[in-house]
């Protein structure tokens, strides 16, 4: 199995590496690809479970409605097929694989794709099954396919080192050639959660910490982690849990602009009540100093 | 003045140029720079109100706070000086100018960045004012500047055509050496609101036409603008006023996750009521019936 450090120069439009396995490499058949770990089942296309997202899935021409543009690929649901025929004889549920790949939309985590030789697509290997990296589930929705029975298609974006634009200016064909008042996008909503963030998320079972809302989704409950003093330049905060807040979306906007800070003894100002702390969750009072500040809130000692 | 037909061939990574100007035009003075309308205040760094944003600003090296890496700026606000020295004396206050740039980080809408000759920076031009082409307002907070009193920071990121990629990945400089569980970032929401999407959250005063909550941030209020037919490929939906809605952060998911659907008697399923609609926004029955689709509802006649 081909392996490769993960470790090396970055360049601008360079496909991200999963940690162990090299984009390009290709197998002879499915039970290769399945000793690779890169997909395990030997049958099904979809890897992962409605908890976790999906790991990982196979093009391989089984569905007449998959299209494949290389770096954008949509992906059509399992089930509803005769056996037999191979021809779609019910309506698609949003249940295993499918919503594994809708989890995998909700948590932003990347999923593995593989071509397989029997895929129609100019983009398919001539034989066996090749590996082509990292995908992003950026949406999913229910249509009536050729067939005329529901499925479940998936929308998933390659993924590159410096962050994918996965915008609707570069869908709409017209980028820097509108003026920016007219230009056709709106809020964009890119979840990239960190494994930090999503442990703390799972502390909380994705209750806002500032307001207790819960948000569900079809295929799941759904929170974010906000960072409490910012990743990025100048404030360099770390990906830390000690650093992280799990929150409704609502008031992430408000966090993030600091119109909802956390005082020492936990009380909010900007919202009602104390933020909610789960006992093993040791939030640093250091960056929520910093958090303050950034709101012109300065301690006297 | 330099004119420039906005029409041409798309490149990747191209500054976006506003309407009329040719981004690196030099003017000799601040009168000329103001006569071409690219900034029209004769003194002040920032033009604009915190109604509307800033239209535009001036690096001029008048703040010794200043930051300045060409595509990324940290810019100061104003205000807190003395007129002879030049120095800060007071803490700068969120009016004003400060207002105004505070408010198109909420609203997104790109500010035109011109440098001076006096800028303290390698990027500023030798002679004159240059134009510098668009800018968005990313981040702002408040810190004790050099002087030891509180000033007022902004973050501005250049435009690039196909979207500027405004990621924590890009900054923390591990892009693509780390593995994506690894990855130093978080939800990212971009505000890039069309006019149409501005209009309607000023019919609705910012209150979500779901379930009516108002986000309040410092510098104004803050809602999003949904479209009930996406914008992306495959759905194609048109940035058309019947095509938009008003809504929170918390229901813009829920909405695009089709979690919330909306019947054709305006009652929600997945929310509690009806879509509060303004007399004078028409909605498109069509749209929303696309919307429904998407969620594997179909309508039967």
């Amino acid at each position: 199995m081909p392996k490769k450090d993960v470790r090396g120069c970055v360049m601008s439009r360079k496909p991200i590496r999963d940690r162990e396995w090299v984009i390009g490499a290709i197998f002879a058949n499915r039970a290769e690809l399945a000793k690779s770990g890169i997909h395990t089942p030997l049958q099904a296309g979809i890897s992962g479970s409605g908890a976790t997202g999906a790991a990982s899935i196979v093009l391989s021409g089984g569905y007449e409605d998959d299209e494949d543009a290389d770096d954008t690929i949509v992906y059509t649901g399992q089930g509803g097929r005769d056996q037999n025929s191979g021809r779609q004889t019910t309506d698609q549920v949003l249940i295993r694989g499918n919503l594994a790949l809708a989890r995998s939309r909700d948590t932003g985590v990347p999923v593995r794709v593989v071509r397989g030789h029997t895929l129609h697509s100019d983009y398919a290997p001539t034989e066996g099954y090749r590996y082509d990296g990292l995908y992003r589930v950026v949406d999913y929705w229910a249509e009536q396919g050729k067939s005329g029975f529901l499925v479940y298609r998936y929308r998933l974006r390659k993924c590159y080192s410096g962050g994918e634009v996965e915008s609707d200016e570069n869908e709409s064909g017209t980028a820097g050639t509108t003026p920016p008042e007219r230009r056709q996008s709106t809020v964009q909503r890119i979840v990239r959660d960190t494994a930090l963030g999503r442990e703390i998320k799972k502390l909380y079972r994705d209750a806002c910490q500032f307001c207790g809302t819960v948000i569900t989704l079809r295929a799941g409950r759904y929170s974010e982690a906000a960072h409490v003093r910012p990743l990025g330049r100048p404030h360099n905060g770390p990906d830390s849990k000690d650093n992280i807040l799990c929150v409704c979306p609502n008031c992430h906007v408000r966090f993030d602009d600091r119109s909802i800070v956390v005082r020492e003894d936990m009380s909010l100002i900007g919202s009602k009540g104390k933020l909610r702390v789960h006992h093993s969750h040791k939030i640093s009072r250091k960056h929520l100093e910093y958090h303050r500040s950034l709101a012109g809130i300065v301690d006297h000692d």
